[in-house]
């Protein structure tokens, strides 16, 4: 069993000795690290053993990986660039070193894939359980950073890859299966250790993306955030929500819409996007050549309009009220 | 109850409308924020009800202090200036609007004693009970954030106010006494309401401190901290750690040892520091002439001659195992 001190000492042997940009790291009051531009991204995301995860069917690992990827995703999500991490990490009884290896391990694992560097942090006791906060800084693309408030009326609606996977590898983990679990690996993946679009971010910044945000909370609500940070209403097309074929086989396997997992899962991380009409075929090409699959989803409308999706029927149904709130 | 996004929209309500410096403030992926120089400093802390707090006798605007103040005085051990904030905010339950509208008023007085400004964070549900972490992003020094690995074997060790406090204003609060708590305030509202010493760091910075470190594992534990650091050994003089009279009454009546609280209580968040020989006495005036006492605990010794407290009756007893460890 690890003291505070050997634990912030073991990660402080774990974290790569050089850092690009670190002034100061692990081991004093606060972390120091040089910027380019005078602007900073900053964002915090915090997750809860049996809450946002268990262990199992999560490994230690893949909770360090997935409380940054949030906070990664979050900066991609302006278009910008993740520089470093810091990590609150709360236990509620002595870690081993073992856990303690595996947990940074799955922290470093994910910030290494970003070029992203843990510099600092804290370490305390929880009131039951792991609890950890990632908080990430990141600079913003050339031409600022990409704002929710940031759409316009006819803007076109769209978003990268395939979304309700996330959602989808829960469903499994949570049935127990480890028959899905072996045939549906991906979905499982996605849940376990979803990867934050750091590249696709910055291509849609520099493409003319009016509006962005990442798919967190589920599609409505994301997509109903936008509304609101950009004073508009939307017209989404549900014929047209990216839904991949092992989601879709796995839905109708369990009997679920896979629909309501890209509506209300969220944790999916892809990102949510809008550009003016004449940009945005621009745009997905500009994703799809640096192998980001994007399409459309629908329109931006006036506020009066309301936030309407069209069904496959054809019924018009109010976005209020699809999605995840962590209180409802 | 308020739901996930009115809990959201009632913080921003609250945060002040303009912030100097903040680009994009609560409602986006992540925060933006100016930085004048290139260099930002960049802590986290966190707070959890049942291991840091409990409410009675925390009052929720008392937590939302605490955290913060924990924060910004990890920035003001670097002689840095507290800029912006982050708050990422768990509750078991949703809470109802009086609470957060307390918990977030205790944050923002706390943030604007420092022309601090909170700018963004997260809100979740947590595990149990409520849970917060606070990140702050600061400004060095003109000189260059002053570290725990900067002292010199011969420097002096210094120490702002007295300490003690909170450690036994926790004490007051656990023996449940009002009668205690009537007559002895100002302990008391050192353990609820820690006041982070931001300009005697700044001071410190300017007057040649060569090490520093906020107070908060107790004196033995953060001492050790710059011992560690830069590679030294020290000598501590017992009866040279500032003790407040109301401390010595208190602890007389109630058969505790004053020092034990000043070694292994921390949380005073008063300022541990060390200067060269020849700029302390410069720093200590510099100091007091803007209102911050300050005195002499010690000197900075080789590391073979070990982490030494010489006590009243002139015994030599060895630092190591003084102090708070949170899995002790």
């Amino acid at each position: 069993m690890l003291s505070e001190a050997e634990i912030i000492a073991l990660i402080r042997e774990m974290a790569p000795g050089y850092v690009p940009g670190a002034e100061v790291q692990i081991g004093d009051d606060a972390a120091a690290f040089h910027i380019t531009g005078d602007l900073v991204l900053l964002t915090t995301d915090s997750i809860y053993e049996g809450v946002h995860f268990n262990i199992p069917p999560f490994h230690i690992s893949d909770v360090g990986w997935k409380v940054m990827a949030a906070g990664v995703s979050d900066i991609a999500a302006m278009g910008g660039e993740p520089n470093c991490a810091l990590l609150s990490l709360a236990l509620h009884e002595p870690p081993g070193e073992g856990d303690v290896r595996s947990l940074i391990g799955g922290v470093l694992e994910m910030l290494s894939s970003c070029n992203c560097s843990l510099i600092g942090g804290d370490v305390c006791r929880s009131a039951g359980g792991l609890a950890l906060t990632a908080t990430v800084a990141g600079t913003p693309p050339p031409g600022g950073p990409v704002l929710r408030s940031g759409a316009k009326k006819g803007d076109v609606i769209g978003i990268t890859g395939s979304i309700g996977e996330s959602a989808a590898g829960l469903h499994v983990l949570k049935l127990g299966s480890d028959d899905l679990r072996a045939r549906y690996p991906r979905v499982v993946e996605a849940h376990l250790r979803p990867k934050p679009k750091v590249k696709a971010g910055a291509l849609l910044a520099s493409c003319g993306a009016s509006a962005m945000e990442d798919v967190s909370d589920g599609l409505a609500a994301d997509l109903r955030h936008i509304c609101d940070e950009s004073g508009l209403g939307c017209e989404l097309d549900a014929r047209l929500v990216p839904l991949a074929d092992d989601l879709r086989a796995l839905a109708a396997e369990v009997g679920e819409d896979p629909l309501d997992w890209a509506l209300a899962g969220g944790e999916d991380y892809e990102l949510l996007f809008t550009a003016p009409p004449g940009s945005f075929d621009e745009a997905v090409k500009c994703l799809v050549d640096h192998g980001t699959p994007a399409c459309r989803l629908g329109v931006m409308r006036p506020a009066a309009e309301g936030r309407v999706m069209v069904k496959d029927s054809g019924e018009r149904v109010d976005l209020e009220g699809v999605g995840y709130d962590h209180f409802a």
